[in-house]
């Protein structure tokens, strides 16, 4: 009889190195690990994973390069929507699990796996994001999660592997370090209790720029298209150079306080320069040709939209809807920003587009104008305030 | 026969002085001035102020201090919300004319002046702030607005002025400045076009700390009630002191961009280091002690309360539902916030508080716990994934 | 010199009558009236009110049927958005004055007048409607509105234009009139005080109907498609139907109580048998097809669209991104309703869909299924309980 | 060793009843059985209930009547917040639900029980609710769910209780009813499907008044504090008095369709008279004195009040925000609504209140008025109109 395949979702790590000895030896299974990008790995680390992988005793391995999806899918609505979880955390890793839990299960799905593996821990957002994922994609699979069901420590884990005859140096590091396209967490220690803030040295990108830049970036139908003089056909190029450009003025950082899907509260540092940046253009673009109705409306759909994501539930079918109503609404958001950056921080200089509403052409803030007359405000002033005189002086009369 | 009486709400400037002329001259009126202070004159501008007044020939005037009012009233409110309008601007100028609309209101209805005038121009929110509340508070008045009116120009007024023999240096500043205790703000020149940013200069403080600092905001219910090991029994002295220690860094400067109540867009640059240190501050301790729930009904509310108070719907009866809603959602928003001030930046280092939910003692984000197992996350993620697993199977079998 | 051109929205009754004879012999202009149908007139009517219009002595005139755009463009979308003002009114009036407005200010721009006039008076919301689309669509136009602006009583109307030798009998009938495609409004009498019901004989259709029938409706993505075994390609033939169907019954009847776009509060009766019936039937149905994340979201995107609806707002850009929603959620919202119609009454008896959530495959309500365990719902119970848990248990240390 | 002690929450019926044997003869407990009263049960059916626990051989019973702390913690703001779930259902059960498990909680506190038990299955909203409510409550508690986790066939526990003594006739009616003070549901046969409607003979109320009657609603702040002549000083005896004069004419039938908690579809029929009359009268009054903005703002908040008490979220910290907000916004809500009663059907026939906003003394709607002028509208409209106006001549410029 042949052996139960099993897809793990595979990083590399201690827990994951973990389960594929796990599944192969006490649960007998072939093991198929699946590394999903989200764009946070070179080449090189690609392939110093595969080799691990293999070294482990997976059947195969494959690298699931899921990039262009993840921001045609995902990204381009969080700038759309200026999506800030909290109204701090660009929600970096949130968006990426899900991809990665998704990319998985279609795999899983394709190669005929009955089950499917995650070494996620039992305290954290991410074992809901692959549990939802796999129940909504591939709810006939075996979810087998043996870091969370046997609650073991590093210790007992190292101890098991070591018995394995996997001896390696797995050195915990001070903070736990996720990078992808939109942005890079560290957590631990500061973290971990609500007072500390991270010390320099733990930051992934060391400030090593400190003459102040002004850059432009150009938007168009929401998206990002170009900086300065140059232009991108693809926004995945664009983010990656605006992180080039910003990450070491040790702008983007910030710690992320917030409600976990299971209801206690975490905190996390993180870095992430190019979304700060562009949700921050983007928004101001936005304030400029947009109505004061579209940008009420949209703010309380992206709202919603970044909490579902952040919770797991980025398949729920609202979603595509607030996608659709997102992107319907970023028809005349194109236009130029220009931004100062300097160490540690960023502001925005102004904007220039073709459809900013701010036109001298019908009256100017603080200047008089010739569309409307004094009399019309008056009139106006008079309108908007009926109901609340009314209020008054019935209240006035029922009262006394 | 008597004069007719009429209150005029007098700022000692160009235009204010024109009315003072124009309403003894033109109507024959008696003119009763009144300035309100809502915490951004010195004692010296205040006499000044009144001595201007008299020399242009008013029959009374009066400074009328609303500071504490202001502050009970409204920004309290400001602060239980984190009111930031499109999430930059702390309101500063919005609050203010609407608290001195009303104390004029108030004071020509004390006084029993059948008429009440003010001096803005036909293109700004004033104008709309001072017509909606006096409209709501003493509808039987009549609203005098010269300058709106006959949209006379500068040289108009000086030259009427000059005839009537006020001789006086009119310089025009290169800006506009408007102090309250709740920021300045700064608008001319590059905020009059989508693309400026006001150069160094135009700040009313330059930047004469370079030091970074360490400060401890203490909160209590919601209010600032502490700085360092400073106590304020009130919290107006609070802000005060944070203004003079922030202030010199150059944080809390920005340009805002947002809809007028008439309907056009305005940029105006704005120096609040106080509101958005405390805001920021605020917003951090109730991450900690908010259930996500509440967290998220505030936002919505606070960003009604904050539009409505924008337009000068101050007085709109829902208003102090919100204002309930926000004060009893402060029960438990006590403790204290650490923060980091450089030049031009600040960042929360982190909170303390016996309220804080994130306790080690309910487990950690990041680390196993005890009130819940692996078994429990997997019968969550199973139950709330359910709608969309059998929505998505649904869909499959009718379009296939 | 030639006259100038005014276009003026014509009804045939005294107010717009009066305007005809008033513009063309008071201020000289060249009238040329035009009558925006929205599904209220029969061809007979048509005819007849043309008649008038050339009795009157207009220099063309001109019938604009925008039925079937007023359906595409609006309609489709109240129905979609179950839209019920104040969860009664099916904005009967409201919708159908700015598709009206609209019509008459695209013809003017078309035969090029630099004028356009309606009959509003001023104390209703139908002079802002008709204001504002103008407004937006010909800012240029001069709009005239002689009623509003002389205040003219009928007698003083009825006077006038029998000096001009328009003699008629315009017996002020005891309720005002107004009928469209989705619904009659009836208001006089009763409905100007706040304590009284229409009379029977007030209801222009009268109860015929006795014996109770029980009829299916089928949608297909939202629209009505279907009553019986009948088809119907244009669901606007659809809703004529049914409203032959359910009037004689009395269906559809009630009072709306409401703000105006002026503030103050106004009552009308309406009679609106078929929109009444098919939006608690989409409604059901949607219950059945939708997750709960789309039901709660599409209700806050209606209710909005159906306010700025009726307050003039249709032209607002957002407009077109909630239409872009409302109609990207009714993918599934296909199927059959079954109704009860009784006199005076009716209820909805059930529903079949092949998008039917409610699928016993999956476990059906208050039965035990396969799908989830004791202990998964047990799970999810402690999870979902956890941050009040935490809370109380933080509250109580704290405070006591 | 003494036995550990139990509280379960008992009702009778076959599950509890099982229950009470399984704890006692299998677990070796000593059963302390508790019965909620929420309004459902006649004095005589308690001694029933109470008799039928101790020939159970429970070690003791009690009955808790929370009716009146059930109105005021929780009816009082559904009434409020017109709180019709899916704009149907007035959450009759889903409330007293909550109430139940809060007392039988406390109880179990009281006499210091260190298990509780309910007798719920694993398909439905009550097991959550009861969850939930003990995990906030009593978290160190263990819960035992016999029912649910042994999915026992009602066969299977008939023939249990037969083979323990307990011989009875446990017929299967075939709607299985539930009776509180807010209305009664009734489930089964046609509410297990999509498509049928109940039975003339399934409602609890059989139909015996003809002829029709109207009725004086007297609310104070919001609360029914008289019908017709009748002063009622417990509105708890207000409710009481209006379901005996509505019942009898069918009034307040309906079938729910809903999301149950665990993401499945449901379907409930209820019989709730008062409840949806006196919504829809307090709705009325509510129209007539409160502002818009008030209105608007009190629904989003009544809509997720009613959600997360229908989740079993009662105790979630933002809900006494939320009825703080509900029951502050009732200060003008007292007045006198008029209801036609007649079989089947209601409607509201008007209001008197002097809080009344739609006063003739500020111009009546449909009538000219003297608050302000034609030119006041005019302004209005023009200023109401600028943003769209605007947007459309930039976009206009910008795309051609």
């Amino acid at each position: 009889m042949s052996k139960q395949k099993v897809v793990l979702a595979f990083s590399g790590g201690l827990d994951t190195s973990y389960c594929v000895k796990y599944l192969t030896e006490e649960r007998g299974m072939e093991v198929h690990s699946a590394l999903v990008d989200t764009g946070g790995f070179s080449a090189e680390e690609l392939k110093t994973i595969e080799q691990k992988a293999y070294s482990l005793g997976v059947a195969s391995h494959v690298t699931l390069d899921v990039v262009n999806h993840y921001y045609e899918s995902c990204l381009k609505y969080l700038v759309f929507g200026n999506v800030l979880k909290n109204n701090t955390y660009p929600l970096s890793v949130s968006a990426e699990r899900v991809f990665q839990a998704t990319a998985v299960a279609e795999y899983a799905k394709k190669i005929g796996a009955k089950a499917i593996a995650h070494g996620s821990t039992g305290a954290g957002n991410d074992q809901v994001r692959f549990d939802v994922v796999f129940r909504i994609i591939i709810p006939e699979c075996e979810v087998i999660t043996p870091i969370r069901d046997m609650r073991l420590s590093r210790e007992a884990e190292i101890e098991y592997l070591k018995s394995k005859g996997v001896v390696q140096e797995w050195h915990k590091a001070a903070y736990s370090i996720n990078k992808g396209l939109w942005g890079t967490s560290v957590g631990g220690k500061e973290t971990l209790t609500s007072g500390g803030y991270l010390p320099e040295e733990a930051w992934p990108t060391q400030v090593t720029k400190t003459t102040p830049e002004n850059i432009k970036l150009y938007f168009e139908k929401g998206e990002l298209k170009g900086i300065n003089d140059k232009v991108f056909e693809n926004p995945v190029d664009a983010i990656r150079e605006l992180t080039e450009i910003a990450a070491p003025f040790g702008i983007g950082r910030d710690i992320h306080v917030g409600d976990t899907i299971i209801g206690i509260k975490g905190r996390v540092g993180f870095e992430a320069p190019a979304p700060l940046i562009i949700i921050k253009a983007h928004h101001t673009l936005e304030k400029h040709v947009l109505t004061k109705q579209q940008m009420y409306w949209k703010q309380n759909i992206s709202e919603m939209y970044g909490t579902l994501l952040h919770e797991g539930q980025f398949l729920e079918p609202v979603m595509r809807n607030f996608e659709n109503f997102l992107g319907d609404i970023q028809e005349n958001v194109t236009g130029t920003v220009e931004a100062h950056l300097a160490p540690y921080r960023f502001h925005i200089i102004g904007i220039e587009s073709k459809f900013d509403l701010m036109s001298s052409v019908f009256g100017s803030y603080g200047e008089m104008n010739n569309a409307w007359s004094g009399d019309d405000v008056r009139g106006f002033s008079k309108i908007v305030s009926n109901q609340t005189m009314i209020h008054r002086k019935v209240t006035d009369l029922a009262t006394n």
